[in-house]
């Protein structure tokens, strides 16, 4: 295993920011944002306090089902804002009684029969990054906890390069899968934000959104079959490039969240690793402007794998621009042919609607811009953990809605983010927004907020704007999610969203394989009627 | 309406072979497949004989729903080479009571209601055009049978350019829709075999695959959101152009083949017509060497939207070819961008494999050889018809299976279908393949029977080929279907090819919006207990 699992916020222990970073990053934001005059210190193991464990481990399961109190704090909270200051609060209300992690498929069998023994609830847990309340207990069932960690199934078992498949554990995080992929020389080429803290049955779970902001964006696509196990038994389905028998079987786990069983492992299409790269930067003078470039690329059947539109405040706060403009990083890139005709008109297709291409410019190099913007990406989460340690409110929303209302739709979000971050008294504020992915009929759109929280009721304050915000996207014709999940928080705007049969569908689909509600109760489908 | 269909075969009065190129067609099978000394006479419809309807259609329907006997033999059946013998022996066995066809969703709901009333059953019927069995009656199951023929709501409802979608009913036909989007400078460009006379809800409903070789190959990738009316009232999905939010409503919809409702209308991805097309046909020496440059071009990102591999009897079938060499048939295509680049990287692959491009050779020009192919993969079912008035047994099969098998699977098929046709005594017979669809990970296999019929069993031989055909299909590795459907013939196969424990979620599906097993009993899910 290595490296030691920060137990509070994002990561690795010693992974996070430096002193001299920390300092460097609350300089930067301190002449936006009000910064607390002290920062709350992490927490330490030794002061965790949490109530003792209701379960007896089973003799068979006892090597690895451990019942510690790190182990039960860490697996307490998902790393959301919310569980972040939970958990600089110290406090752990609702820890798993147990956190087991079973080597192999005959220990999640053993773990849900025991868990049915002793009418225990099980919460399926991969690398633990849901930042919509995937991982904890819901608050009203009284049921002991177990916490299944699946990482201890982290093996890639068998590659076909002929058909480029690869059987892959569930229980693998993102930079152990790839390293297991390249001797084949090919790649899962699936990079969510959490990727180095989250694991491949946890994307399935969560139709993670990934690498690529066009075409094949969400590991969906990726999936060639299931195994899972389910209270009531291994479930299987074939290997097949696709199927027309009947509805997809494999699409009942995307987005199952925990709630039906435990993805064990899957058969995923991999790649080769692309040979041939270009990108672009461009600067447009309107938001909407580069919506209407994105639009066209993503119309315009080149499929670019990256084509991200970044406001100017996200420009400036990543390092990708100096905030003067809003920016449209474009790149495409090929395993197989040079890609610069297609590059070529890409920018042909953003001069077309007002692009202003800076070759050399701006940040350096287009690609340096993309490269500093990606960086930034993937560092977010620890420079996240430190800025909640300095008193602010630091999160992010996404969503996706249709073209024809995209132009109002990030008015009406932003302008009801901004209402509700004023209504708490949070603000001034910077209310950053970007379009993460683009699709032929629409966009995804992912909105940071950094505010000054009050020193004693952050959690309260959020909670406001989050409701404001979820009755600005669902009212607005959006998704309450485009990649982030349903979980806890969004379970509200997730019900005002789907269709209601659908959720007497979904709940019937769940009675099928675990009658007896053990699985994430709560999540998705109403608890069971036999938990009243 | 216009054009009247045609009762007993394929597509419209008048519009079939005439007698000319009827007997042009079975001089060119004459020295292949042994032909009958006779053909069968077409049935009129004064030979039809059904029994007495069971049903009164209630006053308020009385104005589009019909009884007479022309109207239920022409619903009786699909287009299978079984629905097509069935007819030409003059049996309607088990024809619908009434056929409805409401003019509006208010028409629908008052079918649904009427049919729990009178305890009937419902048989959503689109074009008719299954090949499967699956808009035909249960043979155990006594309840009254209504059709459910939606072709009265045929219209596009809404577009939104911007986002190039479109509010479609589900009971338009294929020409129709298209004629609806031309004006609008749109199109689905969704061409099943069966376009002229299927229809969009059958195309949801069934998970059609039409004209992309590659990418998206199915209905469902351009399915935006779905309206439907179930026995517990209507179910819609919002508009989106991607969620993450659970499992996709959606997807229960697409292969749901009428068993949870009618769909009545839908949001499709739509796009502009391509403005730039170039293609190519090469020459393969064996045809497992074609497959590993399919394979190639399915791997390499260039996604041409034809990439069909026929064979050396399918060429000549179709007359595409002579015989001589398997062909690869490329062609892509772009409505933004010149695509010379792509083919002629997608020609160097091919050649990379041992393919002989023939520029203005063989077929004459690549795209006459392509044309060829487009016009007779059209008049097929017309030509079928033909041939089995004239004795013979013409029917084609279709799976998909992952590349690591496709050569060893196309033999054991091939093989397995000779030597059931053998067995039968329906030898010697012609039996082509070819690739229809390609994917990263696999390919669509299609294979063409065309064999000697015994006067008066014919049915029975088939369904002993049948039978052995699914067992290599299924024994393979393969799917008992990529595109046809599952309908009542590939129940069987369709069983052992899905999860157990999907059977029964899929139940609950069916159980949570039909609980009185109304529509379309035993398709996918075993008649409800209720039933016995």
């Amino acid at each position: 295993m290595g490296a030691t699992r920060c137990f509070w916020g994002w990561g690795y222990e010693g992974a996070g920011l430096s002193a001299e970073e920390e300092r460097a990053l609350v300089e930067r934001v301190r002449p936006l944002v009000r910064v607390a005059p002290e920062p709350i210190a992490a927490p330490t193991p030794e002061e965790i306090r949490v109530a003792p464990s209701r379960l007896r481990v089973p003799e068979g399961l006892a090597s690895w089902c451990r019942v510690d109190d790190l182990d039960r704090a860490g697996h307490t909270y998902g790393k959301s804002f919310r569980d972040v200051v939970r958990a600089l609060e110290r406090r752990w209300d609702r820890p798993p009684d147990v956190v087991a992690r079973p080597p192999d498929e005959m220990g999640v069998v053993a773990v849900l029969e025991w868990a049915a023994r002793v009418d225990a609830m099980v919460i399926p847990y991969g690398g633990g990054s849901s930042v919509v309340g995937g991982v904890e207990a819901p608050p009203s069932d009284e049921r002991p906890v177990i916490s299944l960690d699946t990482t201890a199934m982290d093996q890639v078992l068998e590659v076909d390069r002929v058909s480029r498949s690869a059987r892959i554990q569930g229980g693998v995080l993102g930079p152990s899968l790839e390293a297991q992929l390249r001797p084949h020389g090919l790649t899962l080429r699936h990079y969510p934000q959490s990727f180095e803290l989250s694991t491949l049955g946890g994307w399935i779970a969560t139709r993670s959104a990934g690498h690529y902001a066009t075409l094949h964006t969400r590991i969906d696509d990726f999936v060639e079959s299931i195994r899972a196990v389910t209270p009531a038994g291994v479930w299987e389905s074939r290997r097949l490039p696709s199927s027309g028998a009947g509805p997809s079987a494999d699409r009942l786990w995307l987005g199952s969240e925990g709630v039906l069983g435990v993805i064990t492992s899957a058969w995923l299409r991999v790649q080769a690793h692309p040979r041939y790269r270009a990108s672009a930067v461009a600067r447009f003078a309107t938001f909407a402007a580069g919506t209407h470039a994105a639009r066209a690329l993503a119309q315009s059947g080149l499929w670019p794998a990256g084509c991200r539109l970044l406001d100017a405040g996200e420009a400036a706060l990543s390092g990708a621009g100096v905030g003067d403009a809003h920016l449209l990083l474009v790149g495409v890139e090929s395993s197989d042919h040079p890609v610069e005709h297609e590059v070529a008109r890409a920018r042909e297709i953003v001069r077309d609607h007002g692009g202003e291409i800076s070759d050399g410019g701006l940040a350096g190099s287009s690609d340096e811009g993309t490269a500093r913007w990606r960086s930034s990406f993937l560092r977010a989460p620890y420079q996240r953990d430190v800025l909640v340690r300095h008193g602010l409110i630091v999160e992010t929303f996404e969503t996706a809605v249709t073209w024809d209302r995209l132009d109002a739709f990030v008015d009406a979000v932003l302008g009801a983010t901004a209402r509700a971050l004023r209504e708490v008294d949070a603000w001034p504020a910077l209310v950053t927004h970007r379009l993460t992915h683009v699709y032929p009929d629409g966009a995804a759109l992912y909105v940071t907020v950094l505010a000054p929280g009050h020193a004693t009721d952050r959690l309260a304050q959020w909670d406001e704007v989050k409701g404001a915000v979820m009755a600005a996207i669902v009212g607005g014709g959006g998704t309450i999610t485009h990649h982030h999940g349903v979980g806890r928080d969004h379970r509200a705007g997730y019900d005002d969203e789907r269709p209601d049969l659908f959720a007497a569908q979904l709940a019937a689909v769940k009675r099928a394989v675990d009658p007896g509600a053990i699985l994430n109760p709560g999540i998705l489908v109403d608890p069971d009627i036999r938990r009243g």
